[in-house]
């Protein structure tokens, strides 16, 4: 029953490389060809939309400033202090001006992509201080990390966007990585990219360079960046958060707004109960988004966690975060909204089983609903505070997977199945078979499927040693995608100005 | 942003300890609260049970015995040698005199299992001649081992069925094994077993022994095992597992039949063809049980997995695999028939990330279709040649996860929930209110949520290490269900009278 091992000395190595030496592949954004999975029925939206009206119109939501209070004043809106209270349906109609999706341009036109209405983009890694390096010690993040990074995202076939805050290059003064992180973004890669949102005057940087890139009337009036704002659950939008959605928006730039829950903590000990909060405090973003550029692209994300009440810690790929990414899916579409969702963070230090399994709690949510934006492609561990070189490849071998499995079983050739079974009959075999010579069937490159004893004779590698190898081989098969010599010095010229204008000790 | 983390000294290694001393819970079998995945329509099972039909009519099935010939020379099937072939309108009306659910009785009536109509029970891993011990070796698995897995499944929460094959003790005799296989699994737990179909006499002990159990007539009317008979896709049933069948189903036992179906290999390299030529061998076997004893509960059953075709090795957990799982669900519930699917096998050699992520592609189908006898629960590597006790324990957290999830999202709390977000309001904190302090969030007890300084202090423990730590644990709390003396008595009794009669040296 067992059968059909066989020992092919050097097999998993030989195919290893062969991986390795790949031609890239660039996947267009996901159209799933799935049914939509769902936890709850059209009655269950209804309630958490219902429990999120009522929050909104008597429990309310804080906007930490004047000037955004200020917009607010322009609506039937009742402002307390900072808190705002709004009937649901003037928070409808703004919600309505928001579109369903939108498309973001990368400066290789090939690589855009539409985000929403069954079109799916899946980002990078965000922000994490440290790196498990290639020999898999734990330090901080350097430049060049990011640089590596941004490459092999660059090189990963289903993750669209490559320039992404992926780690946080702390050799790099805080006042001006923003500058170098964008630059990474651009550089080394031609996917699309994220924007800063750690300050008014980061974004604005952030927004001059995509001047640069694309054009200044372009950049206005396309979305040429996607950033992600947080609110501080429960029920605050702050003041940097929404300066920088403000400088987005008003650009008519996408903004992710989310809500970034710990059931528990931040949000109720619920699933419901937090779909609830965080469907309140996204789709008030979304309406203040509107607020200050009618139609300006907003997607309602929701990263779930769990705070472990023994420790106080925020715990992630848990089923009842997996339940909050459906029901999140759910509210989203009912909104006629994009939807932002996380795939990918451990807790662990390692990258070890446990993690495979936390970082699965999310990617089979991501796939299964409609999600549009699925963030933290590759690598999370240690909640989101690391990044690893070798999980980043091995799951970029999931996404993979996954992008094969949303195609969905394929009947086109089932005649053609049909006349090989019956001319193989009962105990032949389909290996070899013209049909089977066209196999697409999907195998995972870094999958082990040889003999014990050959496993042996090859070092007993595990999954980190095997990540960590594919790591180093990819990056020193990346070829860097061209950039005009005049556009690099625009963005280097212009980087040395701010530089020179900010001073680097300030924050 | 991902603040809230505390240090607090040998909090991971408390909660752990916590988790071992926790007291046993038997849940009952998973009745899902969430809508099923699908990944095709109802066209698209309509043209696999189409496709599955002009198999059995026009290709055939071989029945590799003379015995099972003269059952099928009572219908009006058209037999060729061994083959048989017959038209889909007899066939299913022999299909539908199976039920499509079944309740199979346990030793303690307290953990008796209903499989079917919406009901789930989880079997534990199955046949492999190795372990991974407690120390991280690999060596052949002994009797000591079966028992200590019978252990750790007995104490499993949500695994249904302790008193299976789990692994090949191969201290003992070939010809005297399956008695004492038997033995472990009634002598260690007292939830229901699993049958010997290794040949007809070891069938036929098996139902010997549980005649002793639960007294002649029962055993004989009364489903008290459930037994797992293999096509030899494509398209054959062996004599061997045509005996075992006919000696279970003529005693009115279940029978899992499992084409097992290698795509590429022994089933098309297609998820689609795959399933078609499965569904006809199980069909055909399922209906060959009905003319054996009509009315014996029979299960629809697909171990799906692929062919790597550049080393012929068959592997597992691939979302290929996945979409057959999710199919051969859609198929059982066109037949009305239980379905049986595998949760968890990976051809990794140790449990590493890429294991982890193996299993899942096992798991989610399992829990996201309404699979009724999921088998495989835990520890399966090396492509089910070798069970480790560290992944055991840290699969069984994982069924217990998607128990929780498998529950749905909870509304009833909702209005309580809306007074507690009113009283806590913007910027307030969730923890230590009262809805919180009943929360029942879900959390993995061998997750590790401390600080990275803080696992450092604590030795760096990878999950392998976390999960044998567990295991250990586990087993020295371990309390043996009773059992009446004069059972065990009579069942050494005829364990040594059979071991008597039989030539250990026998295969």
């Amino acid at each position: 029953m067992r059968g059909g091992r066989r020992t092919r000395k050097g097999g998993s190595a030989r195919r290893r490389d062969r991986v390795a030496n790949a031609p890239i592949v660039h996947h267009p954004t996901l159209q799933r060809k799935i049914p939509i999975f769902e936890v709850c029925n059209r009655e269950g939206v209804e309630r958490i939309h219902d429990f999120a009206m009522r929050v909104v119109e008597q429990v309310g939501c804080d906007f930490a400033d004047e000037e955004s209070l200020d917009y607010w004043r322009k609506t039937g809106a009742e402002i307390d202090a900072q808190r705002v209270r709004i009937g649901r349906d003037e928070l409808m109609e703004l919600l309505a001006l928001a579109p369903s999706s939108y498309l973001q341009h990368a400066r290789n036109p090939e690589r855009s992509i539409k985000v929403g209405d069954g079109h799916a983009a899946v980002s990078p890694s965000y922000g994490a201080p440290f790196v498990l390096d290639l020999q898999g010690e734990r330090r901080y993040a350097t430049m060049e990390d990011l640089n590596n990074f941004q490459k092999l995202n660059h090189m990963a076939s289903t993750v669209h966007v490559a320039g992404g805050p992926i780690v946080e290059p702390v050799d790099v003064p805080v006042s001006h990585r923003h500058l170098h992180m964008a630059y990474s973004g651009l550089k080394y890669s031609d996917k699309p990219i994220m924007g800063n949102v750690t300050a008014r005057s980061r974004a604005e940087d952030t927004m001059a360079m995509m001047r640069i890139v694309f054009g200044e009337a372009f950049a206005s009036n396309n979305c040429v960046t996607s950033s992600l704002v947080n609110a501080n659950s429960p029920l605050i939008w702050d003041e940097t958060m929404l300066d920088a959605l403000k400088v987005y928006a008003s650009n008519n730039q996408a903004v992710l707004c989310s809500p970034f829950s710990m059931a528990a903590a931040s949000t109720p000990a619920s699933s419901v109960g937090t779909m609830g909060v965080v469907t309140a405090e996204a789709v008030m973003a979304i309406a203040f988004g509107q607020l200050v550029r009618p139609g300006s692209p907003m997607v309602f994300g929701v990263p779930a966690m769990t705070v472990a009440l023994n420790t106080g810690a925020p715990v992630h790929g848990t089923p009842d975060s997996a339940t909050v990414q459906f029901l999140a899916s759910a509210m989203a579409r009912h909104y006629r909204l994009p939807h932002r969702s996380i795939l990918n963070v451990s807790a662990q230090k390692t990258p070890d089983m446990q993690a495979g399994y936390d970082s699965m709690w999310g990617m089979f949510p991501s796939f299964l609903s409609d999600a549009n934006w699925i963030t933290m492609a590759g690598g999370m561990l240690e909640g989101a505070l690391t990044v690893s070189y070798s999980k980043t490849v091995l799951d970029f071998e999931q996404l993979d997977a996954f992008y094969h499995f949303c195609q969905g079983p394929n009947f086109d050739d089932i005649e053609e199945i049909f006349e090989t079974v019956k001319e193989i009959g009962p105990g032949g075999h389909f290996l070899g078979c013209e049909h089977t010579r066209k196999s697409n069937l999907f195998l995972f490159p870094s999958q082990n499927n040889v003999t014990f004893e050959q496993w042996e004779a090859e070092g007993r590698k595990d999954s980190v040693a095997v990540g960590n190898e594919l790591a180093r081989t990819r990056l020193g098969k990346y070829h860097m995608p061209p950039m005009d010599a005049a556009l690099d010095e625009s963005l280097l010229d212009f980087i040395a100005r701010r530089e020179a204008a900010i001073p680097p000790a300030s924050l």
